[in-house]
């Protein structure tokens, strides 16, 4: 039978919206690669009853049950106590712990708030997952044989333990055959048209292998899933099934692999030595920090100018006074300019640039709040697009960033990569 | 009776791990502002079966269950046909909402594809909740005294269907007394600090006054949360702990308000007339693009220069070449003179800049991965600060542009403000 999961987030701050739960999909990545299936994610109140309910209708899906939240010093953390008097046990103060706890404390210079001892409690006959990084411990109890995974909420701490302690055990348990992955990046088409455009490949595949569509902002991922114990052969088989649909997405297939857009785009640019810059007006370094967050992006990404006022255009980016009195700053002229002027400035083969109303504020009569105009410039052409978005400040610079790779991407596409 | 909500997200993408669930989140913000409370939040997979079960469990906790995902066209969306079934009604296929998708794609100039025409089909004795921005409706459907609200998954199709149908809807029913929120910023304090040296203050509050600790990196919110029918009576009595808080805080706290730090400092520096520059080496952008991503940021934030090589950090911040080779990129010498090179540059008050090694690749023996320089350069003075974070990359990014705005935040109360 293979190992089910289920993931308990315990918090307040969650169901009132004030943290997004991040952790969740983290953890369900991690045992994905171990093939041991999440069947639900829970997220409850700092409260006993609530608490208790989700253990006993966690205990009625899954084998595993991982709970993150609720371990820390303040008073609005109840998850040990509770969980201790739900499965009928002490808790007992861990001796190790309570050292590594005040240990923390020295190495901070700071004296330890008598409250923290409290985090050295551990569960009698449970067992304690050491967590080098803080002073909540991880904690793993059997209960009428199911597991019960304790972990701080704090998203470092507790992919620490879940890497350290948590996944190798269940490594060592799971024996799910393999699952194999297939991802494959479209962008420039809709979710629709993509489904419609595969439909009979689709309806060919086995029952074994699922399909998912994966939508984001300008881009779709596609996932195909299956399970085996032959992984060579069903990779094989999916493989063909890949194929195909790269085939018929043509234009809009970006790569095999589960990455974003700009994931795609570093290594085709290393491959060829191509170096990248940027001038941002209303992305203020939102495609620049998308670039830098993907290891390796100093091989080919140079930097950016960030260039929130005319002046700034005018010295770094060389925008002609001129064509920002005559145009406006959010005007095709200036936005070739800003990219134009990056290229050279940074020495690179491509350059990105971005201007517009992101809003709420900004914008004219003529020019109103998510007007966006964005430019590639490389050493040949400039190319410029225009949208109007009509969402909020971030969504528009969210897409706009999107949009910007997407169009690089089709000139790289151009130029034979 | 309060109304109690429930939110359920159907979709394998989240048990997997592909995609964080921010729904849940923002539509909890919305409904704490009605002083509606949400019981519980359930991640489901795209499986009759768990969609019926998780329908069943929610009706036992909550009043009203909101409903994302699965709306879309493509066969792995489930979530109408189930729930049709559950209710026991029919599908019908509704013309209007048949028109207006019609409408989408011919003004996207597109065909439409046939398996579009079922995002048409709505509840039999259901209420449409027309999406305008999109081709799947919101559904409102009454089962057994429990309300069922099913919105598509796509974020901000669904705020739109929230913000426009749901939520009117929610205030007309919800007369639920007035629910207060004061939050207290703090910067520079861990959690058990803050809690041990405050512990007397939350001991005398009464019942109906709840504190909470959200910690993020390198911050702790506190959110002090009340429910009274007299509202203007309770925030003055919240008001009097809140100030307690503060007075005891003392250097920790930064401001009164539901805010990041760049969130604070940005009203403070505008007061005053400051202006904003950055230099960025391993944060790449993202302490730009934190400070842009505020509505108004314009006021303080003139740009930045994003300088992933030497070249850059000389030719636009002016950092000499002796001092890149006598003691490398990553030093304090080099982020002192990129500071102060920013400050120059943007011609502002105040200029933060980075250079580290983020991860996972580069460092070197004196000078390891993690390790990471930071400087505030104002009219008069240098500020630098080391750290040695052990973090992946993109938490070494995040926790480093935090401790910038912290710098900052300590220069600005230094100088009075």
């Amino acid at each position: 039978m293979p190992i089910k999961t289920e993931i308990i987030t315990i918090g307040d701050e969650i169901l009132q919206g004030q943290i997004v739960d991040s952790n969740s999909a983290w953890i369900a990545q991690q045992l994905l690669l171990l093939n041991i299936a999440v069947v639900h994610i829970a997220t409850v109140a700092d409260r006993e009853d609530a608490i208790i309910d989700a253990f006993e209708q966690a205990k009625q899906r899954a084998d595993i049950i991982l709970v993150t939240g609720g371990l820390g010093p303040t008073k609005d953390d109840i998850t040990k106590r509770t969980a201790a008097n739900y499965f009928g046990t002490n808790l007992v103060r861990d001796e190790l712990v309570l050292e590594h706890v005040r240990g923390i404390f020295a190495q901070r210079k700071r004296a330890m708030p008598a409250i923290n001892q409290m985090q050295a409690d551990v569960f009698q006959n449970g067992e304690v997952l050491f967590n080098e990084l803080g002073t909540a411990p991880g904690l793993w109890y059997t209960h009428e044989d199911k597991s019960f995974v304790f972990m701080p909420g704090v998203p470092y701490e507790m992919k620490h333990i879940m890497s350290q302690h948590v996944l190798p055990k269940l490594a060592s348990v799971a024996d799910q055959g393999h699952i194999v992955n297939i991802y494959i990046l479209t962008a420039g088409i809709g979710e629709s048209h993509l489904a419609e455009s595969i439909q009979d490949i689709e309806a060919d595949m086995p029952d074994y292998i699922r399909i998912a569509y994966l939508p984001k902002l300008g881009m779709v991922r596609l996932r195909l899933t299956g399970v085996s114990n032959d992984a060579e052969a069903l990779r094989a088989e999916m493989q063909v099934f890949a194929n195909n649909i790269k085939a018929r997405t043509n234009e809009y297939f970006v790569t095999f692999g589960d990455v974003d857009l700009e994931g795609a785009i570093l290594p085709l640019m290393h491959s060829k030595n191509y170096t990248l810059a940027t001038a941002e007006s209303c992305t203020g370094g939102t495609i620049a920090s998308r670039i830098t967050a993907i290891p390796g992006a100093g091989h080919v990404f140079k930097g950016s100018v960030v260039s929130y006022t005319n002046e700034i255009k005018q010295k770094m980016l060389s925008v002609s006074k001129h064509d920002l009195e005559m145009y406006g700053a959010v005007s095709e002229q200036v936005v070739s300019a800003m990219a134009t002027g990056a290229l050279k400035s940074f020495d690179v083969d491509f350059a990105l640039a971005t201007s517009g109303f992101a809003g709420p504020d900004g914008g004219t009569k003529d020019t109103p709040v998510g007007t966006i105009w964005i430019a590639l410039a490389t050493k040949t052409t400039v190319i410029t697009r225009l949208f109007h978005f009509q969402n909020d400040r971030n969504i528009n610079i969210e897409r706009t960033s999107t949009q910007c790779f997407l169009l690089l991407w089709q000139e790289l596409r151009n130029l034979g990569c």
